[in-house]
């Protein structure tokens, strides 16, 4: 007989079916025993009736985790059992026949117990299959849809970024090395961005989704050493006002998919669909921090970036008078910036860079570049880099690079703030920091 | 004035309009100079008359590769200079005025210039934006976007697989190890298997596209040290032929979308839409190799696998007698597949493992895996490995796992075989090998 999904089985009252899944709970009550199934469609409650002996013999050995094949009777369930509002709460499957598929051994904890998150993570293989993880991880399944999506639609072609990469050419500290061939040193991207704006030459709108590595010695909540952004770039920009608008856009539709289908999770997370007004808000770092300032009353530390404070305190005025929960700020310092971002005569020393804040947190940054081969090579050399190092990138400036810029998104910050979650490492399948690969490191 | 797209061109007959892109064709012819202009959307001539005294002193030191913005009249061509078939043949641009927005350098040779391939890489930043080169990477984006769309309209979950791993535990010497934190090695991920199965006790359906590393010294056309893999892994399955039908439908679907798209592509290429009958023929390694030793009157050399040459016949023969571009092959000896590979006892010492073969080349390999904890670990040290340094992947199956299988696809081979290329380098945006990182690694 043919598998029914759990969704399903609401249209299939009084009729024999075969369910699969995992056993999520047992429970024993008197001659009967409970089981609650779970597949990737949803739970339901099973239950073993004392007339059934040879499914009565199986179920005995069974616990929580086994994988089962079972063959049953839907049922409505007696008025005063329906429970409702909850998935199948008004029927219940007699199970005829029990197939074992697979067994499972002793769990270190039930299923959904809060532990902490090295425990968590010590057993993720195990704690992923919790429906607060499954629901953070559909979540974000449906960003990396709905993100691309837009920018297809919006004109963007995708492409893939490389992860190694030749030369740690901005000399950063941050930079894993790698073995390569030959006794060659290679490293692993920080970014896709040359790759980006590489492509910018071919066609003019490009776009990837890229895994990017860090290795700074930091154990924050907000930092991991391997992350995926979400980037793209155009080129015949007029100024950094238009690769915002095409973040927006992205930032919109991907929202609206969020909401649309999956209330549910939202609702489970005690938080609901991010709100953006027809423009997200724009402030300079001048004036969010003078905004901040005013507002609540205190002092500003570092006039040249946004403080963690600044970004949270800021968020929240805007939440309150613009009913948004993205805003953006501007002209930061260029020497803040990375060596490639715009500067033009009439607003030095700010740049035409951006990030863009969602619930208080920074997910997003990006940037008007310099396009004139002359200049950027002249930056580089500003800030004591070797032009010889960037000779491969700088070829497309060499042979004529439009005005362009882009932004980048960190997939997990983005999903992370979507469900209000507190630690981005929670909104990361498979986190990796300075003390863990998989299994913690300093075992 | 709003940029016109030059594909949108011909709806603009008579009027003034502004384009922007690059210098694609520069030709001087008496007093006229022709310019042919190309931005995303396509190419159109575009030309200096003599009485635009301005226009034809800017145009003086303009070459090939700058970045223009144009203000022009889009006039209909004589009769006799109409150029059917080709796009915008019927119509050219009256150059009214120039704005330069980026100059070129001296270009290394003409884009779109045959040369060997280790220049063509060279210079990647420059010969990307050939029309060969744009046309491959459009495919690509394209099959990108068709095959995880198709996976997920068949209940697939994406994740994002890490990169970054903690253990060599296969003990390949085709890993690149990585300097990690306070001294630890970690290595690059040579598949996202394990995490996929993972996912299978999450989503029972999980799909991930993912970067794989391989350190294999190798220099042939069909090595990459760094690839593109596109994975899927699902649960509850009879066996084996459940994922190949999840892979023959995600590859219909890729190729009807790539055939919908890019008809004028696969003209370009001389080659056409990939056939694909009702059903993609299945043959066992063992008849494989016995057709084509009948069929090609020689001999096979190693029973235990397909060679190179027994791939090609085998597919050539297919295309004549199915009319199909794509063949499985099944049946591979457990020995010569991947450890967690299943073999049941009434096929003993075969496994449940596939190849999936296009146009003469292996482009996907896949099978049902082992589910059972005991086997997987009994299999493990059969094959002289460390049961220990499996163990947070052997959680998965601890805690129970249904049968499953799934396949990977890899992008860059999937990409060449669609257009017919012979070097699956030219299919790979930024091609890392042996020998190079962008730049060569010899110099």
């Amino acid at each position: 007989m043919e598998r029914t999904y759990i969704k399903d089985l609401k249209d299939h009252k009084g009729e024999e079916v075969v369910i699969a899944g995992w056993v999520d709970v047992r429970r024993d009550q008197g001659k009967m025993v409970f089981i609650d199934m779970r597949d990737m469609s949803g739970k339901v409650q099973c239950v073993v009736l004392p007339s059934h002996t040879e499914a009565l013999e199986s179920v005995k050995e069974i616990r929580t985790e086994w994988v089962l094949s079972l063959k049953g009777l839907v049922n409505e369930r007696p008025e005063k059992n329906k429970n409702a509002g909850v998935q199948n709460g008004d029927i219940e499957l007699e199970i005829i026949n029990i197939e074992v598929l697979s067994q499972a051994q002793e769990l270190p904890f039930e299923l959904g117990t809060e532990v902490n998150l090295d425990t968590y993570l010590d057993y993720l293989p195990f704690t992923l299959r919790s429906d607060r993880a499954k629901d953070i991880f559909t979540i974000q399944s449906t960003i990396l849809d709905a993100y691309r999506s837009s920018l297809r639609s919006q004109g963007f072609t995708e492409f893939m970024s490389p992860a190694i990469v030749g030369e740690d050419a901005e000399g950063g500290s941050a930079v894993f090395p790698l073995d390569y061939f030959n006794d060659h040193r290679a490293y692993l991207a920080t970014s896709p961005q040359f790759y980006k704006q590489i492509m910018v030459g071919v066609f003019e709108r490009s776009c990837t989704v890229a895994k990017v590595f860090r290795a700074e010695k930091s154990t924050t909540t907000r930092h991991l050493s391997e992350i995926t952004q979400m980037d793209f770039e155009m080129g015949f920009i007029k100024d950094e006002r238009d690769p915002m608008k095409v973040l927006e856009n992205t930032v919109r539709d991907t929202v609206k998919s969020v909401g649309e289908k999956h209330k549910d999770i939202l609702a489970r997370f005690n938080t609901t669909i991010p709100e953006i007004p027809d423009e997200i808000p724009i402030f300079t770092l001048a004036e969010a921090q003078a905004l901040v300032a005013k507002e609540y009353n205190r002092t500003i530390e570092d006039a040249n970036d946004m403080s963690p404070e600044d970004e949270r305190q800021l968020c929240e005025y805007v939440k309150k008078n613009f009913h948004s929960d993205f805003v953006f700020i501007t002209r930061f310092p260029t020497k803040k910036r990375a060596f490639y971002t715009y500067e033009d005569p009439t607003e030095a020393p700010l740049s035409r860079g951006f990030d863009l804040l969602f619930r208080g947190l920074e997910i997003n940054s990006g940037a008007q570049r310099i396009h004139d081969y002359d200049k950027l090579v002249e930056r580089i050399k500003e800030r004591g880099m070797d032009p010889e190092k960037f000779s491969y990138y700088l070829q497309a400036f060499k042979y004529g690079m439009p005005p362009h810029g882009g932004a980048s998104t960190g997939l997990e910050r983005f999903t992370a703030k979507m469900l209000e979650i507190q630690n981005v490492k929670e909104a990361t399948a498979f986190p990796r920091d300075m003390n863990r690969i998989d299994k913690r490191l300093s075992e």
